[in-house]
């Protein structure tokens, strides 16, 4: 009997991402108890253990339902019965401050897994965001409307984090768990059409298949792995002309000129951040205002969030903080 | 009375797109007959003749349909009582030999166009396309996953062409020929599911507006903006490096890894267009097949469309013909 075709595909994921580590290094595999995050453990465990690697499952307990603390308890010997080296469950506060409830989620969860992964000395950690998940979040991100970037969708990689299972079908998770007998918990949230996101799942997507073609969520992965190199690359130029250009006098205005639009309102976002301006809620058109005072389309002076007014003279484009009334 | 809220709106659009006309010039609109550009032409027949220009009004006719002749007809009559200074209508031969007959359809619109603005003089032809037609070919973009090329929608401004409309919704235009008793048209194309972008219209944009907030069309054509000016700009940057350093050497490995991937992939299409290879047929995963050998993650040679080998030495890419065996 051969290997499951939906293993495989997971496992290529995994070694895949695996490809640099090195015998001895400490994986830490982030687990829901989801078909998703329990087909990369398993996964990673078998690719893991053939390249010398020990593989720790944490599991994130938000807390935020009844029973929770026993759902987390049965991840936790889930993992165990896989074969995780160690397992670890951390118990989150949640503090929706100021934030959604799924960001606030977010945020809490990221904390708690960079606390795990000091304590076990994990080099790397990985999670189950899948081909589906990424689909999902180039939706969300187009109807926020903020440009390229919202559209570039999650990163393969970033500080400490992997996402193995970004290429593999949220389909293929589910088939690999049945085909090993691995139990998987559908989680509630994911099915509660209060959050855009399960609307997106549910009612956008399977439209978008119907109407526009199967294969849309592949499509929309694609586009969004484009799309980031496309957003990094401007960043990364954008960087290095502000700092050959900026300066205390402010940005000049003829170099500013010969710039592409696109690398212009990047180069002005940056120097409104180092002029003291709030990154959080810095718009495109607190920008698209800047670049327009700029070129000289508009005059007068710009408010920016964090009590910065820009303001231009000849031949620059300058910033002040704003004049408090007292 | 004073002017509907519709009526101001589209003339805003045509007036914006005046702003630099100058006195005696002439404008050609083209017009289908259809509520957008029957709005577009009295709008600008109105901002227009303000303005000191001459506004001829022209219509396409495509020859698909029974009476077509006759809807033409109607159409110049129509044009002609809104006041159009000129009115003309010409009669294309459609050949969807290897294209799609919606692309067949525009290539030779296009072609049309381009003749009776010779023929009139024109110095700007202007189209009536609406924030939902840039929704749409937003959409239609993305389901193609070519990456943000395709969700940079249509451009405001190109050779002798302008979309005064492009910001203005089309329940708008039809609310502004009700509002000013014009008579228009429904396309019965415009609502044949045997279309992908009527599929979009009628089933894919009304469940998005449904699930994720009204407003969508609107946050759709934004991103179309900010991802065009993102596309122009590498384009111009690839373009820029590609002149200084592709040589008849080939791509230099050195300074091509310096540079971000998105440059770099875009100076390995140019070099490879340079080289002969064929614009139409050459895809994303050629280039990123160009990019894996130029890095050195693989070896040996790849074919290109346009019988066009590229291999690599030690210090360059570089390419020739591919030897065809007889």
């Amino acid at each position: 009997m051969g290997l499951h075709p939906a293993v495989a595909v997971v496992r290529q994921g995994v070694r895949r991402s695996l490809r640099f580590a090195e015998p001895g290094m400490t994986l830490l595999v982030a687990c829901s108890g989801g078909a998703d995050s329990m087909a990369l453990l398993s996964a990673t465990l078998f690719e893991g253990h053939k390249a010398g690697l020990r593989v720790v499952g944490a599991t994130v307990d938000h807390g935020l339902q009844d029973g929770s603390g026993e759902h987390a308890a049965r991840v936790v010997a889930q993992m165990a019965s896989l074969g995780a080296d160690e397992t670890a469950s951390s118990r989150v506060q949640v503090d929706p401050a100021g934030l959604g409830p799924e960001a606030a989620a977010r945020r809490a969860r990221y904390a708690v897994l960079e606390q795990l992964r000091a304590h076990f000395g994990a080099e790397r950690v990985l999670l189950g965001h899948t081909r589906d998940d990424q689909a999902e979040t180039v939706l969300l991100g187009l109807t926020r409307g903020s440009g390229a970037r919202s559209l570039a969708g999650m990163r393969r990689s970033f500080d400490h984090y992997d996402r193995p299972l970004l290429d593999v079908a949220r389909a293929d998770t589910v088939a690999a768990c049945l085909a090993e007998g691995i139990e998987f918990w559908d989680d509630p949230h994911n099915s509660d059409p209060g959050f855009t996101r399960v609307r997106v799942r549910q009612r956008v997507l399977p439209v978008l298949e119907a109407e526009l073609g199967p294969g849309i969520a592949a499509t929309l992965a694609r586009t969004a792995d484009q799309v980031r190199d496309d957003v990094e690359a401007l960043d990364q130029i954008a960087q290095a002309w502000h700092d050959e250009l900026v300066t205390a006098e402010g940005v000049p205005l003829l170099a500013l000129h010969d710039l592409p639009r696109a690398v212009a309102t990047r180069v002005l976002r940056l120097a409104a951040l180092a002029a003291g301006a709030r990154d959080a809620e810095l718009f495109h058109v607190h920008v698209t205002a800047l670049h327009q005072l700029a070129q000289g389309a508009t005059s007068g002076e710009v408010q920016l969030p964090g009590h910065v007014t820009a303001y231009r003279d000849r031949s620059h484009l300058r910033f002040r903080p704003t004049a408090v009334s007292s």
